[in-house]
């Protein structure tokens, strides 16, 4: 941490901002400059977390040094993490993609999906059984039973399953039927809900939250991480700007900034973050050369009748299409797919 | 709810358009020019939430008319609300202030807070047992331990009391201790906990998301109403943008803004807004002047070893001042303090 | 600047950078932490403008101390300076108002306008005559012809006039016929014609950009002044976000940020910031209370009718409604009006 | 164009509304609804650009269908437009990639950078000559000296070369030197700049603005457009936002966007969008995925010794082998290169 004195700040604040760092069992070293005193502070940077230097007189600001961040920093555990999810490894050599729609709407729906992007080559079946929708009045999930056909679809098909959770609740059907538990982007920073799938043992799909800044993002994965669950993938879902051609806007940067800064796998889901399907096929391969680990891709039997998001969604004849067209630039990027 | 065709769509797509929308049971009326078709539907626009008619054959977009808030809406209920909190009146001719720590430290802390806030003329204690923080670090709150001082400072001082839910727990225990349960921004479209607190009785404040739009907001709020509590109080308390010499950016025009949409009551939180106490003076007085119908404001009787926020709270002295500097505007505005 | 090592720099990196810095003439204090040593340098900080010392092997970053801009910063020059306008001083006790129509249209209009916001108050009449509009096709502005109806109003008024100017020849021409010269939003980083408007002796009113920042715009008076024109005065017409309830969303947050960082007076322009004019006096009012030096209203004598910006125009009598409103509020802020 | 009328509007309102539309020769069409009437109108749309039918009594809102941008529009013109600079054509079958040092500091650095960016494959030469800096103590650039120094470069070497420009002045001399005028990204919408470029018949390389949406970039192509110069090219550079873990945030869903609204192409600057250089590899191999027809990339002989963005610029040997590794991904896409 660097405290930075303000211009012309008088002798004895600077002797009391060195005193009260000693005070915390804290090293002081002093930059004397003809306008400016800057005071840099080592050791345990945790001691200075509440301890509100700034009010001190005589102080102009403090600036951190260390992420905040720990189990979840690259620093500290360089080598990449791989999640295993049944015979899956999302962060290796694969490149990773879960399809499906974006919500479980019947036993029927469901299935014809769960087929269609197998036989494309999708991994994971995606499908949400709690949808948090910004109006109330809109169609909200089926809930357990919609947990139910994943499990189901699962069986039929050997694809691996991936269901949003949404509360305590959710998390306590959830883990008897999927495979990954997904933080959807509303609740990133939903702190009692990540804790809650913290404690269990299931790989954790963590959606970025609609303005959570990649700082943010990773606080959201240690506070998983901290309760003892390793098993994050992170999942990059659009932001919001001002910009209104596309529903969000793709940060496709956060996933190289993202392989600097953690250990943890990444994906992208460029269905959410622009919202019309006609834009899925350019971004998706993007993705895949930009590095990124796999794909979250809507996919539904028919979107003239999807129940939520349909005009984002693709057919089963656009999925498949798309997929053979990834191919080669999965290959390109190291990928098997 | 109105359907634009793409320029020079072909007649047998118009016709499916017509077609889709009377077996909806809706009645479409048709525009048509020399390169565009527009199709207005009136109706219950409901019948096409979930419609996707954006995917027809020709159809370029979808112009909602409607807002898809209806308990909220002012068109539909014009008499601005009123929100009781035992003797007080949110959204009346007073204006109220909430004032106290942003977290609950001890009961000490607390009590000492509640006593400066009352002598300032505050009407309402805030203090936080349950802290959403970034890291999981920091800081978490004394949990119900916090929340039997909140009820002991009521006690003591008369003082109404108001604080922070983050779980279907932490509701549990609050409704036993609080006067008004608060939402947080991060918990904004959190909306499990949004039914949580709309089966309670209890009066709500509703804080907005760091990006959440005026439409969402007010849909955050419906979830409330819809369970039928219609007791909530909007708060307004910065928004996130590119700017960084404030912690967010303080949309007073949220204020006059959600005057036209809503009746419900909006106060606003200058401390959270800027991150900054030496701000908070100025804007408090703006917000009167702008039509809130009250301020929250940080207090805390030594910001210099507060736990949380500091650098953004008043100590009591600075707080007393500002609520003489007040009194004056609030006078001005009509409103009684 | 201080320079912050990556966690476990080498030894030779760091003996590098503190060769480097006292190669520039600078004196480097190095403070050595467990994992990260950071180097703090004092003395000339223009010397390291164009250095990249980040680019030497282990550095991490580089964090600045001091603020790139000198004759706007208000730790240089403590007093805040009063722009002079005829008889009006800017920054002082007085609250200026800046009223007129978005776009001079005609003689008549204009003069209409003029007397119209000379009876309800205004010390200033604003008017576009070079009007810088998204499409090609719309209205551009009556150029010189619209300098000289300004300058016929002033005769005829006693009003002072301020014009945007939108390139050298616009400077050219209204340094003739103006009193203030304005740089409009879009140009506000337009670093050409600031210099132009620096070489006149003529006041200076500059808008902030649409997504600058508070360090940009303080800059691009930077810009101005260091040419020789020290008659800056800066307008907060609010900022460009995801939210579009408003065409912008007003920065009142500036005005108090402002007074902390410079000495130049501000100015906030209620109605770009919202577009509506249902909202401009509620803000009006915020806006004083908060401490701004003037206002800057659109007024049209027939807003129905305008060729520019009708939508956010007051009618005269809603102007002068509205200044007779804002007078007890100007009274309370200890201004005159 | 759609007016939308206020929920319960009176008869004699939408009389009013239908009567001025007609005035203006235009067709209304009426829907009429339990709560709300709308009305479509049909007809030249720029009739009512300056009407303010929005505040006729009883109007709600309008709603504009129509884009307001003609020449730069993909429904008029269908077919991809191909800019020729000497024997290069943007926009055609080849990945165009345009590199070279932010500011021309040197007759040998450019010449040195020339011969790079040839050696690795590059077309096209890009160098700031004229260059606009945040603080007015910044490097400004070379201006005509620096343009001559491209023409040597394009003399030794047979690059293409391009060369911001930030005034008439420098456009004037820009003319006789280099192949693309290239607007950056604070002058987008400097209009007067915009129709001066429009006058030349010099191919215009237009930025986007940093707070720019796709609709307004697209309008200030139609400025160019407009004064009869047809030959723009798009160049996506980053928008801002609320993230700094980049320097701006790469909207890389503009370019399928844009070759959805327009015919002109378009290019990505990964450099500029992320401020950072160990990012620009993976970034450029996005763009090239996503249908980007070419690249701008800073390269610098001694980026360590840069004048300007010395953190962003590759230095010869990572651009040649960055050129390397783009080769699959351009034949994969399609794109000779």
């Amino acid at each position: 941490m660097i405290i930075v004195m303000k211009p012309h700040a008088k002798e004895p604040q600077i002797q009391e901002v060195l005193h009260f760092v000693h005070n915390l069992g804290l090293e002081p070293h002093m930059s004397k400059g003809t306008t400016v005193t800057i005071i840099g502070v080592i050791g345990d940077e945790s001691k200075l977390v509440n301890s509100n230097i700034e009010l001190l007189q005589g102080v102009d600001k403090i600036v951190p040094i260390l992420e905040s961040y720990k189990l979840a920093n690259k620093q500290f555990n360089p080598t990449p993490s791989i999640v295993k999810v049944r015979d899956i490894e999302i962060g290796g050599d694969a490149l990773v993609i879960m399809a499906g729609p974006c919500a479980v709407e019947s036993r029927e729906q469901l299935l014809q999906s769960a087929h269609a992007v197998k036989a494309a080559g999708a991994q994971i079946l995606r499908g949400g059984a709690y949808k948090p929708r910004t109006s109330p009045y809109a169609f909200q999930g089926l809930e357990e039973e919609g947990l139910r056909y994943m499990a189901e679809a699962r069986e039929e098909t050997g694809l691996a399953v991936v269901c949003e959770v949404t509360s305590s609740r959710a998390v306590e059907a959830a883990v008897k039927y999927v495979d990954i538990l997904q933080i959807g982007a509303r609740n990133m920073q939903n702190f009692h809900l990540l804790r809650e799938v913290g404690k269990t043992n299931v790989p954790v799909l963590l959606k970025r939250g609609l303005c959570a800044t990649i700082e943010e993002w990773l606080n959201a994965a240690e506070y998983i991480m901290s309760e003892g669950n390793k098993n994050v993938i992170l999942c990059e879902r659009g932001i919001r700007t001002y910009e209104t051609a596309t529903r969000n806007t793709l940060d496709i940067s956060a996933v190289p900034v993202m392989k600097m800064k953690t250990h943890l796998p990444i994906i992208v889901d460029p269905s959410h973050a622009t919202g019309v399907r006609a834009f899925v096929p350019a971004l998706s391969k993007a993705c895949i050369a930009v590095g990124a680990d796999g794909l979250m891709i809507e996919v539904h039997p028919d979107p003239a009748h999807a129940l939520s998001d349909g005009p984002q969604s693709l057919d089963p004849e656009a999925f498949m299409e798309l997929c053979q067209e990834l191919r080669p630039y999965a290959k390109l990027a190291g990928r098997k797919f």
